[in-house]
């Protein structure tokens, strides 16, 4: 039996864009249920949970009957019904849409098929070339950020927000795609600001399913 | 003299995530001016546009002291400002907001980046490798929109919204990226049903810089 008030959030440990949801709410201490979602033998691709997200992708949260797909769209709706992370007026909210677009589109789209090709499949999947411009896209997208952060404690506002869960859901595994943060070593204090906030967890340890029972290598 | 009501939008032809802002604004008849901007010499590196966006991209909209960046930013703020094109409600707002971003991660940032590479620069520039790999990216975005809208006329609801504006922004260029609408009719006749909107113009006649002086190849 389901409490209504409690968060379903389908996920699983090696997904940054699940991260993103399942660190604010364990962050904002909110009632939440784990599904585990069984992504590397195909549960995105999965009829029932098609159903749920034509777009097949994870996270999704269930809520009061609600079905919410789309990390950004979740962020935005659990600022609202927690009351934390979200912008204090217009110029903010603004400015936390306008990182979390840039981040769909130049930060997570790039580092999480990087990481994805070279963590997850057996080395010679994929051409080098592919692997080689994604790392290329990935590093000018991590200079704009380490700019960015050069004299800012966090991206929008001197707070946490649903913008910075955003920009930060894949950047606790740079070993799995390669960078060091002495390289970027503004993003690199923030992303440990943000692990120092009580009740932190690294991806692996916040959501089930790590480690895979055979890693590929 | 600039009316301090008109909106300053720098874009450029070839553009389409400024295509995305210029078609909202002449559809819904705003005051608006164009600033050219000459990406394909520097334009958007150049200092002086770095101070408007730090991101170094198109399109920037300049109002009344706002400089706004981002198109889904900007096509959110314009339903704001213009009374047109936005939601009617929480669910509708957050339906915009999830095709937004997936548009930005899945479809934009494929179609966007194969267009420039085959499109823009001399044959051989480019790995065959990855334009392979953003072709079929591209492909399974189209393949997801086409489910989508096989049973609606408009991505949200039935009406045009800011978030078809967003999707559409690359797609009046089939023939560049290299797909033919017979392969994704119902994404086919949804660009015909937004070209038939009075006051439609093609980005290539809506925005400056077309034809490139000299166009590689």
């Amino acid at each position: 039996m389901t409490d209504r008030s409690t968060y379903r959030l389908h996920c699983f440990a090696q997904s940054g864009n699940s991260y993103k949801v399942a660190l604010m709410l364990e962050l904002a201490g909110a009632p939440w249920t784990l599904v585990w979602n069984d992504f590397f033998n195909g549960g995105t691709r999965d009829p029932a949970f098609k159903a749920l997200n034509a777009m097949a992708e994870a996270p999704v949260l269930e809520h009061e009957g609600k079905v919410l797909t789309q990390s950004g769209v979740i962020l935005d709706y659990l600022a609202g019904t927690l009351g934390r992370y979200g912008p204090a007026n217009d110029d903010e909210r603004r400015e936390i849409l306008r990182w979390t677009l840039w981040d769909n589109h130049k930060l997570t789209a790039n580092i999480a098929t990087l990481r994805w090709m070279v963590q997850f499949n057996p080395e010679g999947t994929f051409d080098p070339a592919v692997i080689a411009f994604l790392r290329s896209r990935a590093r000018g997208a991590l200079k704009t950020l380490e700019s960015h952060l050069a004299d800012r404690r966090y991206v929008v506002v001197d707070r946490l927000t649903i913008a910075d869960f955003s920009l930060v859901g894949y950047l606790y595994f740079p070993t799995e795609f390669g960078v060091d943060w002495k390289e970027y070593p503004a993003v690199g204090a923030w992303t440990a600001r943000i692990a120092a906030e009580p009740g932190w967890k690294h991806p692996y340890d916040l959501m089930p399913g790590h480690p895979l029972p055979s890693k590929a290598a």
